[in-house]
C-alpha cells in the first residue's frame, strides 16, 4: 500500500518501525510488529546479556533487530556480538558516537540504523556510515536531546542526506502515534518511522496494566522532558540528554530543583524504588511521549502497524481527486 | 489545487495564511501574500494605532488582516476598534485570553483567529467561539509557549475540535517553511497553515538586508526559546511565554543567568539598543524559529505562498499511484 524505500530496502509491508525501547520492547512486542508487517526492534538499553540472548532466542524464527544504548555499549561492548550472532534484521545505536561500533555492524552485513537529535550528529552517523537516519525530535518519549522538533528535523535531515548520501534512509520519530503522523512524517520527507509510545501502549508490551490505564487518560500537554529520574536512578547520562515522561507528583517536586535533589539523592532514591515496586506513578516514572494524548486505548501491536499503515495511505491518497481533477 | 476547508472558507487560493509578526508582517508583505493566493494578515504585534492606520490604508483595496498580541491589546482595546473600521478579513489574537475581544469581532462579523500552544488554551478559545485555531508548537520564531510541538499539537487539537466544534477550522503554526511542510500540517489534519519565519525571509518583509543575509547562512540547530531578549526589551510577558531567535553571542552570555541579567540590565539593555542601531546581531535579536535552517534564499513573498502550495499538492499527489494500484 503504502510503499517507500525503506519497505523496499527491508523487505517489509508497512514503513514502521518499532524503537527498540529497553525492557519494553521485549522478543513478543518485536515479533508482533514484524509479523504486522513492519519491522521490530528488540530493546537492547543499558545492556542485559542475559535478557539479550532470551529474547532472541524467544523471537527466533521472526525476523527482528535490536538496538543499543550506545554510551552504555561502550561499557559492555561484548553485548554486540551477542546480537551479531543472531543475525538480527538491523541494529540501532542511540545516544552516544556510532562510530566505533559502525564497521563491526556492517562487515556483519547488518544495516545499522543511527538514532538523532541535532543536524549535527545526523552528519556525524553519515560519516559513520549508517544506513538509516533516525531523525528523533524533542516530543518524543524517552531520552533525546530535545532541541529540535520532528517537524523541521525531519526536512532539515532529508536535505543533508540528498546532499551528502542520498542513498542513505530517513525515518521520523517523535510523536507518531497513529496515521496522521506516518502520513505526516513521509509528507515531509522520510522514508518511514520509528514508532514507541504508541507501541508502549500495545498487549504485548512490557508494561503493566496499571501504567497502560494512566496512560489511556493522560492527555498531551502532561509530559515533560526532565532529568529527574536520571538523577534518582543514578544513570550517567551525557550532559546534553534528557528524557520525556507522564508529569506526576515527583516532577512536580523535583523538576528544576535538580540540585537540591541530588544533596537529597538516598532519600529520594529510596521512595523512587520503593513507588516502583508498588507502580505508584504519582512518584514513579512512565516514559512517554506527546503522543500519549492520542491514544485512547491499547490494542494488539498488529492493530496498531496496520490501522496505522491504512490510515496513512487513505489520508495521504484523498489528495487525489483535487490535484489531478486541476492539474492533469 | 490543494482545496481545503480554509481555502473554501475564505474565498483563497491555497491554505497558506502569513503570520501577523510584529514591524516584519506590514502592508507590503500582507498585499504580497493575499495577492499570490494566501490570506495576508497585518502584524498589530504591540500596538501602534497610527502605525497600524497607516498600514491598512496602504493595503486599501487587497483583502488582509490583522493580528495582535492580546495582553498588549488589554491595555489598548481602542486598537481594536481601527481594526474592525477598515472591516478586516480576519483578526487573530495571540497570547492572553481572546474572551473579552471575541463578541466585538463576531459581531462585526469578522472571522476570529485564536492561536494558541496547549490544549487548554485551545478548549478556552473554542469557548470564546474562535472561527479558527490557530495550534502554535515550540519549534515557531517568536513568542509561544513551547511545552508542544507542531507534530503533535496539530492531530490533538483536530481531535479536540471533531469532538466539540467540528465546524471550526485548524491552522498549524511552527515549521512550515516550505511545501514538505504544508504537506505535513494537513496530513496531520489541519486545513492550513500559519507562516512566520519563511515569510520574514522575503522580499516584502521589513526585515534588512543584513539580518536576511545572516538568517540564509544559519542552520536548524542554532535557534533557543529564551526570556533574554523580553528581559532586555523589559517587555511584560506572562510568565508561562517565552520566544525563540537565533542563537548569538549575547544569548550564550545570559541565557540560563536571567537572575543576573535583571540585576546588571540597565548596562545590559543599553549595550542591547545600542546593537540593534547598529545592526549587530552578535548582541541583537533575530527572531526566527527552526525553520530559518529550510531557507536558503530570499525571494517575493508570491513565489514562497505558489511554491509551497505547488510543492505540498505535488508531494501528497505522488502517494496516488501506490494507493490507487493496490487500493483500487
Ligand atoms: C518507554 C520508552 C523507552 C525507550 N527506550 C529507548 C531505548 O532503550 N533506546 C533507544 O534508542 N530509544 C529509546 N526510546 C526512544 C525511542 O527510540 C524513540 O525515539 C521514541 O520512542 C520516539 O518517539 P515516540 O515515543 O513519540 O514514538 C524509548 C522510548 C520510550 C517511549
Ligand atoms: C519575526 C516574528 C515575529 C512574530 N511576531 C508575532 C506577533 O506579533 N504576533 C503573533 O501573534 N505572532 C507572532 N509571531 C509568531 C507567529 O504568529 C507564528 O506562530 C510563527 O511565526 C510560526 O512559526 P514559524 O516562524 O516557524 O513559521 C512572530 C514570529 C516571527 C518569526
Amino acid at each position: 500500500m503504502l510503499t517507500t524505500r525503506l519497505t523496499h530496502a527491508f523487505g517489509i509491508e508497512h514503513p514502521v518501525v518499532l524503537a527498540p525501547m529497553d525492557l519494553v520492547s521485549g522478543a513478543r512486542l518485536a515479533t508482533a510488529v514484524t509479523t504486522a508487517g513492519g519491522l521490530g526492534l528488540i530493546g537492547g538499553g543499558y545492556g542485559d546479556g542475559e535478557w539479550l540472548k532470551r529474547e532472541f532466542a524467544a523471537a527466533a524464527g521472526t525476523r527482528v533487530g535490536c538496538g543499543f544504548i550506545t554510551w552504555s555499549l561502550a561499557r559492555h561492548p561484548e553485548l554486540l556480538d551477542v546480537a551479531l550472532d543472531h543475525q538480527p534484521a538491523a541494529v540501532m545505536l542511540s545516544f552516544g558516537d556510532p562510530a566505533p561500533f559502525a564497521d563491526r555492524i556492517r562487515a556483519a552485513g547488518v544495516p545499522l540504523l543511527c538514532q538523532i537529535h541535532t543536524l549535527d550528529q545526523a552528519r556525524r552517523a553519515l560519516d559513520a556510515g549508517a544506513d538509516v537516519i533516525v531523525a528523533q525530535g524533542g516530543e518524543a518519549g524517552g531520552h533525546g536531546v530535545g532541541t529540535r522538533s520532528t517537524f523541521t528535523l525531519v526536512p532539515d535531515v532529508a536535505d543533508l542526506i540528498a546532499d551528502r548520501a542520498p542513498e542513505t534512509l530517513l525515518l521520523g520519530a517523535g510523536g507518531v502515534a497513529d496515521g496522521r503522523g506516518l502520513a505526516g512524517a513521509l509528507a515531509l520527507g522520510a522514508d518511514g518511522v520509528l514508532v514507541g509510545t504508541r507501541f508502549w501502549a500495545t498487549e504485548e508490551a512490557v508494561v503493566s496494566a496499571r501504567a497502560h490505564a494512566r496512560a489511556v487518560t493522560a492527555g498531551g500537554d502532561e509530559t515533560v522532558r526532565t532529568s529527574v529520574y536520571d538523577i534518582v536512578r543514578r544513570y550517567d547520562w551525557p550532559v546534553e540528554y534528557n528524557g520525556r515522561v507522564l508529569r506526576n507528583r515527583f516532577i512536580d517536586r523535583w523538576h528544576g530543583r535538580e540540585t537540591e535533589l541530588a544533596a537529597q539523592l538516598a532519600e529520594a532514591a529510596a521512595e523512587f524504588k520503593d513507588a516502583v515496586s508498588q507502580q505508584d506513578f504519582d512518584i514513579a516514572n512512565m516514559i512517554v511521549g506527546e503522543g500519549v494524548g492520542l491514544i485512547q486505548e491499547i490494542l494488539p501491536a498488529g492493530a496498531v502497524v496496520r490501522r496505522m499503515a491504512h490510515d496513512a495511505a487513505a489520508r495521504l491518497g484523498r489528495w487525489v481527486p483535487h490535484t489531478a481533477a486541476v492539474g492533469g
